[in-house]
């Protein structure tokens, strides 16, 4: 899960002068700028309100298009010159630089993509938080020692909400397609992240201002020195094509250059003018010692891919030797961010939810395919991304028979990362796939495609899928010597020539004694070139001499023999590929928080979360309408029929009105209430089940209540249903919250 | 949680010398050892089959008595002394050096009742140990790179069971108790495990060979040292006496008492006899950095009782700051485990599930306590341990009336746990619930008892059980000066006399300008005290000298008054005592595994694990008789239908006997097998389906099938209810595995 741990907020867009009109709310002037300034959670002041406006549908109008033209051709001219430049081979360096101009006028274009289609809804994210937090869905771990950024508990709420979140996945992933779920260690020995590349691709450069130790990630750091430099109308036009030539060198600087370039331009800390340290190596992973020895040095796993990966050939026999499979992990992964800020979406501790498919790399056919093929999604590939085209919508089966989707499996997996997705409460319309662009993705991935979410920090890669080919597997058996393969039958049998060396141990071990076993080993190691060199040798001057570290070993005719012969084999070893889906939990809560975040018409501070009753923290509230003990036992044998039925469910006796009530089971979601009133009494006894988001009513008999709220609550009816079946219920609510 | 981390595998034996008689092994003659060799999970010499007996029963029979009598009375010497020296306040170190000698004739009193009482099975862990390896319940992490002792990984049957133990714990616990789960922080910052103690109570001493690195515990390698000595026949009488008094000393001993006592018996490596380093304090949490500063210095939480402590406030006011509520935490907790062993009983990552149950001091009434009382439970008082005793059956109710349970809170979870071990699958006989005694307990602890679990380890404790008072929430109030208190409403309202000091803040903020500020603060916390001194000195002097850190500030009395006077209070701020039950979820499953290995008579190489089905990692498998294509569409339609009802399950169409394919599924604890054979192709459809542990078999049709499943996989029916309702399918099955 390389591709998610690179993962940066690509678009922060903050906007300003919002003017109200009648249902929509229409950007008349925007400005847009990063969304760089610390918006750490918890502090009141940075609580602003930032209204947004809404992608509801990524066809942009005419007028938009008008506007849109000059920056879509813009970016497809200089995709035009990074393809030529490409193609003719240029300097990498040369294409380097022209890649980076085209992603600046990518999120120019996107920007401004995003300020003009019409808004269909508000989000006021201060709003959204403020009830996230009063409601304890999560907030700031150790609050009351200081907190420490990029570290969150969840709340009951939001706890109940992640469990149902992840038990879905299970039940969506890992049951309906018998993945190999496994859990593995968290603390991870260094060799193993040395062979994934942690250890080397992980580790950034910093440095410290030497006054108050505060740290810097230096090619950011310089980034934003070289920019302003060159935004300044007093810099020469020699210094600022230098500068503009550094930025674009960046990536591939080493840390001498970028200690030079520090020196060169007498770069201080930003904060307060103080000198730097050095540049510094910093790794991104939490490191740790395993055991009391010092001697073993771990890590927190930054994913939980490479449990799977050291697991294959054991995974492989559970599966008695058949490909394809996918293994599954659900789990922690940990990664020391610099500066963590934008609440769930950048944190220190993360859950995760991967899979791992493996397949003949020959064939990425999938055997479920075609009840996806039809799935309409929106894709954003990199060949509209170099063009300044928009995203578009597809069938799935297109994408994979035009070859834009590189293979069934990862067009299957693409379907289904879009239907769990939407089950769970993603908006359809702010959920898009993006292909990595060449540029982007890790030279051994075939493909690669990240699921994106339209949050008010603009679209969030949520969950990456990528054809990883046989990287991961390859990399592991070069470090330990274990050939993580799987045997495929042969259309056909094979025959083969084998030379091969014939010791006679007895001799071997006349003659070289307690060197024997060393002698035998190196000669079964001998390569087809050795063999031949034996063979050659020993025909010619009756002896060989075998180089072991430098001692050498004389062979004679008594010794040793080579023979050659035919074989006929039925089977050959390959790696497997890898398709690699992998979610990132937190960040698809936060996206189902903005996407179900919704105010009551004409009351603008009764705000609630419209989370679909699968995943809502709990799915019923029993409300008695008043302090009347008579209300109790009734109150009491519903929680306990719910019980029996598995159904999670809050008991509000508190005094406060029905509405009111309701109004606080809203913000945690609740989809559904009963009301236990002076009706409920009388035989035959009934009460009021009321929906969240409707507010609609209706009157139900006890005795069938909880089994209607089961259903309603695991999707087997819908509240439409329950509607035409019962009466309906016609009190009007008190919507006012006191 | 402090009492889970404390645990050592209290009994390790190995036994001898058995022989067979028909039906029961039973014991000749044993030779008990602690099990303090390396029994590396994964290597095979140390697999060597331990046949053991198990404590079917544990009142003992007569002729055993007669056996146990001197051990028992032993035992009750020890135990009155110390309860004498106590009683008479006699100096610690005579307590200490009693309790010591306790210990040691309970451990041998425990050993030979073990070894006395009839088994009603034979146990083969080394069997079961090859079935759950080969199977991938759990296998050693990162084994393709040489394993780290103390880290597991569980595969697909392992995760699967973890999840299910998981669900039933959440619904058992967190839904029917109406708990407040959350979900915290791993990476805790020092200052909260500063506060909780185990920053300093976790700090062992430790040595290291200066040769190889290799460490030991520094109080173990004396004590070792010593005990070897004192047993030596050419030891002086003097010598051994010192010996003896130095090991029971070596509890309270310094660091440098300890280096004193290595240096004067010149104590080396006794794996090398190489020489050891000086003393080095070790604490067992993993340490490291969050951040990139280096400064913030955090540790991976050695249990998830914290998170909750330290957000309190933000739970009991998500419960509308009503007491009792109970907190639950499901997650990860790590240990540095010096050197790790006894396969998942003893690792470096355990996942806890663990309860904080928060309520007023002064009652710890239960309001569901007589839903329990009636319980019936095996209990090891303190009392019983010291007077050489055995266990005794009792119910919670009168173990609560007589005070030998310390409240109903407490004793309600006792009873509560009781149920759960049982209904996950814990063997009711091998359940024991043992009180810690005085001497064992934290000093805060009010009473605390362990549900321990009888294993071929020993018994050993896999539910923590204590009333730990308010230590907890004091020590975090002490530490951030955030009161975690909760306000409890007073019987009548209460007069109270107030006396505090009124500042005239205009006239201060004149006089001490930028000063002002933390005048008013130091005056408005004015203790009692303080506020009769200022009082006292305006009258007498017309000023009082305010000191703020060394600071002088001359008080007049424009600038500051004291008023007195009498306020009504209707409620009064209390802390919450905590009860927490707190489970070990990896030694449950190893107990499980363990209390659920069996092997089919008559043939003792066809092992299988009978899990109940409510944690059985699949419930049902799918098996067609043969590959006759035919068979395929009913195999894909009801693999369809189970998936439809949330039922994990099985297909498996290799080939095999049907016999060995339901011999294969035994040993991962399926517990419900289908069928597919040529019956089934004949309408009406219909299918076979057996019962894993009586292998008895039923003929159902086909539409009925995922419905009855799903029904037996879930409580809601019985297999005699099956076999009563459905007609008897006689076929032999080949019990013979290939």
């Amino acid at each position: 899960m390389h591709t998610f741990l690179n993962l940066f907020i690509r678009v922060g867009i903050r906007i300003k002068d919002i003017k109200l009109t009648s249902h929509y709310l229409r950007l008349i002037s925007t400005s847009f700028t990063y969304c760089n300034s610390k918006q750490k959670w918890g502090t009141k002041k940075q609580h602003r309100a930032v209204k947004l406006q809404y992608l509801f549908d990524t066809m942009a109008d005419p007028q938009s298009e008008e506007i849109l033209a000059p920056l879509r051709a813009s970016v497809k001219e200089q995709g035009d010159l990074v393809r030529n430049l490409k193609a003719k081979g240029a300097p990498e360096l040369d294409v380097k630089k022209a890649v980076a101009e085209l992603k600046l006028r990518k999120k120019l274009l996107e920007d401004r993509e995003l300020s003009l289609v019409p808004a269909a809804a508000t989000f006021d994210r201060a709003k959204m938080e403020d009830l996230l937090r009063r409601r304890f869905f999560f907030d700031q771990s150790f609050a009351i020692y200081g907190g420490i950024t990029g570290q969150f508990d969840f709340g009951p709420m939001g706890c109940a909400l992640k469990a149902n979140l992840l038990n879905a996945w299970r039940n969506f992933f890992v049951l309906k397609e018998q993945m190999l779920e496994v859990d593995c260690s968290v603390l991870t020995p260094e060799p193993v992240l040395k062979a994934s590349g942690h250890i080397d691709r992980f580790a950034d450069l910093m440095v410290k201002d030497i006054g108050t130790g505060e740290c810097f990630r230096l090619d950011h750091l310089i980034k934003a020195h070289l920019e302003k430099l060159a935004a300044d109308k007093k810099t020469s036009e020699n210094v600022r094509d230098e500068c503009q030539d550094i930025i674009v060198k960046l990536d591939g600087m080493t840390k001498d250059d970028m200690s030079n370039v520090l020196k060169k331009y007498n770069i201080r800390s930003p904060l307060t003018g103080n000198e730097l340290t050095e540049p510094i190596e910093f790794n991104l992973m939490f490191a740790t010692q395993i055991g009391p020895s010092g001697l073993v040095k771990g890590f927190l796993r930054p994913e939980t891919a490479q449990g799977i990966f050291v697991n294959f050939k054991r995974l492989l026999e559970f599966n008695q030797g058949r490909l394809p499979f996918a293994a599954a992990q659900i789990g922690n992964a940990f990664r020391n961010e610099i500066s963590p800020r934008s609440g769930l979406i950048r944190v220190r501790e993360f859950t995760m939810a991967e899979i791992e498919h493996f397949c003949d790399p020959a064939d990425k056919r999938h055997p479920k395919f075609s009840t996806v093929e039809n799935t309409r999604v929106l894709l954003y590939s990199a060949c509209n991304q170099m063009d300044g085209k928009s995203a578009s919508f597809t069938t799935i089966g297109e994408a994979v028979a035009s070859g834009l989707v590189a293979n069934e499996t990862l067009g299957y997996f693409i379907a289904r990362i879009q239907q769990f997705l939407i089950r769970v409460g993603v908006t359809e319309k702010k959920l898009r796939f993006r292909q990595h662009m060449a540029n982007e993705m890790a030279h051994y991935a075939t493909d690669c495609w990240d699921a994106e979410l339209l949050t008010s920090y603009g679209w969030i890669e949520c969950v990456g899928c990528a054809d990883r080919s046989a990287f991961d597997l390859s990399q592991h058996t070069k470090a330990t010597g274990v050939r993580l393969v799987a045997e495929k039958k042969l259309a056909e049998p094979k025959t083969i020539d084998v030379t091969e060396s014939v010791p006679n141990k007895g001799a071997i071990g006349k003659a070289f004694k307690k060197d024997a076993k060393v002698v035998l080993e190196r000669l079964a190691a001998l390569d087809a070139v050795g063999v031949g060199a034996l063979e050659e040798d020993l025909a010619s001057k009756g002896e060989y001499v075998l180089d072991v570290d430098g001692v050498e070993y004389k062979l004679t005719n008594d010794m040793v023999c080579v023979k050659s012969y035919q074989k006929t084999i039925h089977v050959e070893d390959i790696i497997p590929s890898v398709i690699e889906p992998s979610f990132g939990i937190g960040r698809i809560m936060y996206a189902l928080f903005e996407h179900n975040f919704r105010m009551r018409e004409g009351d603008e501070q009764r705000t609630f979360l419209s989370l679909p009753p699968i995943v809502a923290p709990l799915k019923c509230s029993v409300l008695p309408l008043s302090g009347n003990p008579e209300f109790q036992p009734f109150v009491k044998q519903l929680s306990k029929d719910l019980t029996r039925l598995d159904i999670s469910h809050k008991v509000d006796d508190s005094s406060g009105s029905i509405g009111r009530r309701y109004a606080r089971t809203d913000e945690i979601a609740i989809p559904f209430g009963v009301t236990i009133d002076f009706d409920t009494l009388k035989a035959p006894h009934s009460a009021t089940l009321r929906e969240r988001d409707s507010m609609g009513q209706v009157r139900i008999a006890l005795d069938e209540l909880p089994g209607v709220v089961r259903d309603l609550s695991y999707g087997k009816t819908t509240w439409a249903e329950v509607e035409k079946k019962y009466p309906k219920f016609e009190q009007q609510e008190t919507t006012k919250a006191a």
